[in-house]
C-alpha cells in the first residue's frame, strides 16, 4: 500500500537543513512512501541539487524523483508566531497548505517540526475533530525500562480537562497503540499522586470512574514513575500535567547527560577512561537517545497530524516522518474512528452523568 | 545556640534500624544539638545498646548520653494507615508525640520517614498553619546543572491551588531558601507549560499577576526543565502537577541508572572496563546521589517538620535529621513569620481582587 506523506518543510529551527535530508533518506528507506515537500519551492528545489548532484553519477538522474513532489508554499510560520498570526495571516504557509493536502485527501499525514500552539489551531481549522472528541491531543511514546515504550498524552495541546476529556484521550492513546504496536488491548492509566483510588482532584476521581465504566483495558491510577517503569502501555493525563512531567523529565536527562561528559573529561586519566570505555558508553549513549522517539501524534482530528521536536536534527526528523508513514500504513485514523464510536455509544448511554463529570 | 530535634523513630519503611543509628551519628556530628527518639522506649532502648555497645570500650559510659532523650510513645503510623485514622485512632503514635514535642516548645523541629498523608494531618491538627496561610505545602530541595539546588514546592500535600496558594507557597519557599541558603532576595519562577505571559489555566495565570505585585523576587514562569537548569531558586507549582514531576523525574533516573547498570554488566569486557572506569562512574555516582537531598520540608505550619523519604537508609534519613537542625539553627519559623506578615499586609490592600482568583 501506498502511502503519501506531505512535509512541512520550513518547519523547526533549522527548516529545509533538516527537512530536506530527512525526507530524502526516507525515500530511500520507504519505497512503498511518495513525499509531498511543502514550502518555497525554489529553496526545496535548490536543498535538492545540493543533496541529490553529489550523490548520482552523470546521467543517473533522480531514482526517486518519481516518489518525491514539490508543493509550493511561499509562507512560513515562526517558531515564535502566536497560533491567531499564523491561523489568520499566512493562510499560504508550508504547514498550513501540508495540512490541506491531509484534509483533500492528497496526502494520508502530515508531518512538521513547526511551532506547536500554531500546529494545533491549524490542524484544528482545517482538518476538524472527530465525532465525539472536544479537543485534540498530543501523545508522544517515552522510552520505558521494559524496552518497550509508553504512549503519554495529552502533553500540553489541553490545560484545563474534563473528566471526559480525559476519557476520551485514553480512547486516541488506545487506538494509537493498537495501530502503532499492534496491541489488541492496550493497558490504560490514569496519572495520579498515589494509587489508591481516593487520591487526587475531582476531575481525576471522575475520570477513573468513567474509565472502569468505559469497556477500555484499564489498570487504575498510577504515578509518574509509572511513566518510565512502563505499567501500562497509555498513561493519560490533563495537558498542563503531562507538559511539565515530561520537560522536567527532559531537564534531568541534560544534567545527567553533562554530569557524565564532565566527569568522563574531568582530566587527563578521566579522558583516558572515557576513551577505554568507549564502547560500552556508545551502546549507553545509544540506548538513551531520544531521537528515534522523536516525532509525537496529534490525536483526535480527522487526519493523521505528526509534530517533530523543533530542534530535531535530519536523523531525528527522519524518525517522525516514518511515524507518520506507519501510520498511515496502519490506517490509524479508521482504526481511532471504529475504536472510539462503540466506546462513545457506551457512554451516550448515560450523558447527565458524563456531563456532572465536566468540573 | 542548642537545637533540640524530636525524632519519630518508628515511621519509615524500616523504622528503627533506620532511625536510631541515623541519630547517633547526628549526636557525633552536631555537638550543639539534642535529640529525642520518640518511639516505643524499649525497642529504642535495645536498638540503642545494639549499636552503643560494640563502640564502646567498658566502662566508657556513653559520652552522648546527655543529648539523647528516649521519648515513649507506644502506637506507631503504618505507611498505609489513612490519614483519618492515623489522626483519630493512633493518639499516641511516635508521629503525634513527636509533633506535640515541637507544639509545647520542647523541641525546635520534627523529622518523620513515616507516612506523608498522616504526618501533614497530624501536624495540621498539632502545630496548626501559620496566620495567612491556607494550607501546608511540602517543599523539596532537588539538585541543579549549577551544582547548586532548585526548591520546589508544593510536592503533593494540595491538589487544587487556588492562586493566592501559590502566591503563599512563594512566601513559604522564598523564607525556606533565605534560611538555609543564606539568600537576600530569592527569585521564584512560576511553573508553566510555556514562559510566554498567555500560556496556562486561569490559576496559573492569576497566580502570576499576584506574584508580579506581591514585592517577591518574581522572574515569571518557568518550565518544567527550568527545575534542573536552575533557572530560579524557588519553583512553585499546585501539588498535582508538582508530585507528577518529581516523581516522573525519579522514573527516569531510576531507568537511567538501569541502563548504565546494564551496560557495564553486559559482559565480560564491559565488567573489566567498569572496573576500569570505576574512579569516574565512582565520581558520577556521588554526584546524582540522592541521599543528600533527603527530606522535604512541610512548610506553612507553626513548627518546623521534615519529612524524609520512606525508604531512606540510615545515611539519607541522617541527611533529614540535619537539615531539621539547620532549619532549627537558623530559626526558619521566626524567619518565615516575619517575611509572609509584610507580604500579606500587602495583599490585604486588595482583598477583592484577590478573591477573584481563586478560581
Amino acid at each position: 500500500m501506498t502511502v503519501r506523506i506531505a512535509i512541512d518543510c520550513m518547519g523547526g529551527d533549522q527548516g529545509l537543513c533538516v527537512t530536506v535530508p530527512a525526507a530524502l533518506q526516507c525515500v530511500a528507506e520507504e519505497p512503498d512512501a511518495q513525499f509531498l515537500l511543502v514550502g518555497r519551492s525554489q529553496d526545496i528545489q535548490a536543498a535538492l541539487d545540493r543533496l541529490v548532484r553529489p550523490m548520482s553519477t552523470p546521467g543517473s538522474g533522480r531514482p526517486q524523483s518519481g516518489r518525491l513532489e514539490i508543493v509550493d508554499a511561499q509562507q512560513a510560520v515562526a517558531m515564535d508566531d502566536p497560533p491567531a498570526v499564523a491561523l489568520r495571516g499566512k493562510r499560504n504557509s508550508s504547514m498550513r497548505i501540508a495540512l490541506e493536502l491531509v484534509k483533500s485527501g492528497r496526502a494520508d499525514a502530515c508531518v512538521s517540526a513547526g511551532n506547536t500552539g500554531a500546529l494545533m489551531a491549524i490542524a484544528r481549522f482545517v482538518l476538524k475533530t472527530l465525532d465525539g472528541i472536544d479537543r485534540p491531543a498530543i501523545a508522544h511514546m517515552l522510552p520505558n525500562e521494559k524496552g518497550g515504550s509508553t504512549t503519554v498524552l495529552d502533553l500540553g495541546a489541553n490545560v484545563d480537562c474534563s473528566a471526559e476529556q480525559l476519557l476520551q484521550f485514553a480512547m486516541l492513546g488506545c487506538a494509537l497503540v493498537s495501530a502503532l504496536q499492534a496491541r489488541e488491548r492496550p493497558t490504560v492509566g490514569l496519572l495520579n499522586i498515589g494509587e489508591e483510588v481516593i487520591k487526587g482532584n475531582e476531575v481525576v476521581k471522575r475520570a477513573a470512574e468513567l474509565l472502569r465504566a468505559s469497556g477500555l483495558n484499564f489498570h487504575g491510577n498510577v504515578e509518574g514513575n509509572d511513566i518510565y517503569r512502563g505499567t501500562t502501555d497509555v498513561v493519560v493525563c490533563d495537558g498542563f500535567v503531562g507538559n511539565v512531567a515530561l520537560k522536567a523529565s527532559e531537564g534531568l536527562a541534560q544534567m545527567l547527560a553533562g554530569f557524565v561528559r564532565e566527569e568522563f573529561t574531568r582530566n587527563a586519566l578521566a579522558r583516558l577512561i572515557a576513551l577505554i570505555a568507549r564502547p560500552v558508553l556508545g551502546r549507553f549513549r545509544h540506548r538513551v537517545d531520544h531521537r528515534p522517539h522523536n516525532g509525537a501524534c496529534l490525536l483526535g482530528l480527522r487526519g493523521i497530524v505528526i509534530k517533530s521536536h523543533g530542534s530535531a536534527d535530519a536523523y531525528a526528523f527522519g524518525f517522525a516522518i516514518r511515524r507518520a508513514v506507519e501510520a498511515s500504513r496502519h490506517q490509524l485514523l479508521a482504526r481511532t474512528e471504529s475504536a472510539v464510536v462503540p466506546l462513545l455509544a457506551n457512554l451516550a448511554g448515560r450523558p447527565a452523568e458524563a456531563s456532572a463529570g465536566a468540573l
